[in-house]
């Protein structure tokens, strides 16, 4: 009699999407000739470049002649991607990260869900509240707590490090002894960019406690002042202790085309493990439950990383921060108090005061006609926050806030 | 103290590869003027095909274009991709599966290791020997063996199914009771093909016994004779305890592509679950940890599915086949004893008497300078035979036949 993984009951319903979907479903029912504007998404909306796409199309060629076709490639990637990436941090970063450190995925996402496999199912998780869902399902998933408790809204056997204004959203380092930290910066959902200041007492606090940090880096490349750190690897000793995952996603536009990568430092090191063992069992756990990332999609990797490539990409990233800054411009015009929005593609918005995050998205959605993302979805500490994205065409993100400033009453 | 997941260390190393690349180096060194041939690998080696090219070009020409570009997509794939999958088992296998039981994957590898992570984690495995590791070292890391017994070369706690000459190398049902069992047909390695009586035994087992089948069907599409089912879900009632796996890999050439498809019927039922939740958990999996096939390689996957494509992908099967026929009537006129390689890519050579799997292998590579794959690395009932794989460019099939033909004393 097979079972199922009984982990999986414990998961708190994922409400979020579906019920923004059902919100907005019932609104333009009732409202038919409502122009319903987005700016609740996270995820690109501009064309591919023109690097990219010649990179893309020359690999497709390639697997067209039989004399340059190729199959299985490695399960860590493609040796000039890995270079290519080496390169793209020594340049932009400054540090030094050997080529075999990089481990090629289909994206952040992935990576981020899986890391997990490869420690102890005892594991205590530290993660920000608000945070991107995936870290939080995938250790309930593994059997990291015994339950949602919905008083608090917080799973048991978790620390949650809180995100609010007190601490210009960049938590504190745990309060007693995590084992697995994850943090986001650029912050999804918050906007937040910790300063290196902030990383350090990070680093400081894993090698103390020997803990392994998982450094999600997706959107470093939104980071324009030069003070702030677009890897965890510029913190001395991050890697003793640190994971760094990061993608091609916002930074080349492959939401759809899917490539990430990870970093897993031969120096990292755990309890009772040999040096250079997290690396090797990352290196296992992809040749066991994956079989490398598409060499069409690898290829245009390469060509992101291109000195044009770059170019392009960072051009596209101007445009989208753009965007934000229209958004935010608007809104502080407006009274409301943003945060993030600078250094990130997402936009933190204080409701008004003894305003829920559903009663603010519910006022913009019936008001503006404007959707959002409810801060509270994100986690507890997300209540009284919207999340605005960045992510849209410049038509539709000046027509969502000409129509807030037309029609939102606070 | 972070730690590492403890069933890692229990994974027998895997050294089949690995010792195969270091017995041939050594080979090449001490005889640098050899031309070593290899019929050792399960890659493919011939170009993409006109349909799938010309699907995969559009595809990036839709993403260069602000009008037609597309972000993340579902999870579970593209809706049109799936639509063309039903399409697909309807014509090729008259079997009706709706088009949302399929979810698209980047591949059978990664479904084939991810799909033992729905389940409990005290599940009893029963898989064939030999086999593809990857069922087997996925339920070792899930913790599903207390240790692997150097002995008997077996994983403890888990049952396997000898194949063997006696059984044509399908195996019987598992003695005692097993919940999950793995199944592969046309198999990787023997070449073997169960038929609808031998499926149907498994699918009377599971009915009995409420347990689940994982069907990897990864090389279905190299059958050719008629009366073979290209699907478990051709055998009545597998759709209320069969997962079927299946890929574009050996299919349509995208091994390094990327491509592959899972099926999890609403029907499928397990203790203590309700009708649909083994669906819906296998969803919530690949929801939390994946997030959806290439974009560009789903539209290859769409092409490859077409009229043209389809035709062009049996021609491909066919030159694959016909490799197969031209390598099975060389060893059998040297007096070998082969099976396998009529209805898939695989030929499974015994070793002459008295002769281990890595003795012949041996003695191949040093007298004719061919590399196969010893039986014995895919589990211990595959010891005394050799898998030989039809993969490769015409030329340096019939090179290395000749040299066998020529050179190897049985």
């Amino acid at each position: 009699m097979a079972r199922i993984n009984e982990h999986y009951s414990k998961l708190a319903a994922g409400y979020l999407f579906p019920e923004i979907g059902r919100r907005v479903r019932q609104f333009q029912q009732e409202h038919p000739q409502a122009q319903i504007k987005k700016l609740g998404i996270g995820n690109t909306t501009e064309a591919l470049t023109p690097s990219i796409l010649a990179g893309l199309h020359k690999s497709i060629d390639r697997l067209g002649d039989v004399s340059t076709y190729s199959g299985y490639g490695d399960e860590q990637g493609d040796h000039a991607l890995r270079e290519a990436l080496k390169a793209f941090y020594q340049d932009t970063r400054s540090i030094t990260i050997d080529a075999d450190e990089f481990f090629i995925s289909d994206g952040a996402k992935p990576d981020s869900g899986n890391i997990q496999s490869i420690f102890s199912s005892d594991a205590v998780i530290a993660i920000q509240d608000p945070a991107y869902p995936v870290y939080v399902d995938s250790n309930v998933i593994a059997g990291r707590t015994s339950g949602f408790d919905q008083a608090s809204g917080e799973y048991r056997d978790f620390i949650y490090m809180p995100c609010n204004e007190e601490n210009g959203f960049i938590p504190e380092v745990p309060q007693g002894h995590a084992d697995l930290i994850y943090l986001c910066s650029p912050n999804n959902p918050t906007g937040a960019v910790a300063s290196k200041e902030q990383l350090k007492a990070f680093v400081d606090y894993a090698r103390e406690h020997r803990s392994v940090i998982i450094f999600d880096a997706a959107y470093a490349e939104y980071i324009s002042d030069p003070s702030l750190p677009k890897s965890i690897y510029e913190i001395e000793g991050a890697r003793e202790c640190a994971i760094e995952i990061n993608s091609f996603s916002k930074f080349a536009g492959f939401t759809g085309v899917r490539l990430g990568w990870s970093i897993v430092p031969r120096e990292l090191t755990v309890e009772g493990a040999a040096p250079g063992e997290v690396h090797r069992l990352w290196f296992r756990r992809q040749c066991t439950f994956f079989n490398g990332a598409s060499n069409i999609v690898q290829s245009g990797g390469i060509a992101a990383l291109s000195q044009d490539g770059l170019k392009e990409c960072y051009e596209l990233i101007g445009y989208y921060m753009e965007n934000a800054r229209i958004i935010r411009s608007a809104a502080v015009a407006l009274g409301l108090t943003v945060y993030g929005g600078d250094n990130a593609p997402y936009l933190w918005v204080k409701a008004p005061e003894g305003i829920s995050s559903w009663e603010f998205f519910d006022r913009l959605l019936e008001q503006a006609h404007v959707v959002g993302t409810p801060g509270v979805g994100f986690g507890p500490a997300g209540e009284g926050y919207l999340r605005l994205s960045a992510f849209g065409h410049r038509e539709d993100i000046t027509a969502a806030v000409k129509s807030i400033q037309d029609h939102l009453s606070l």
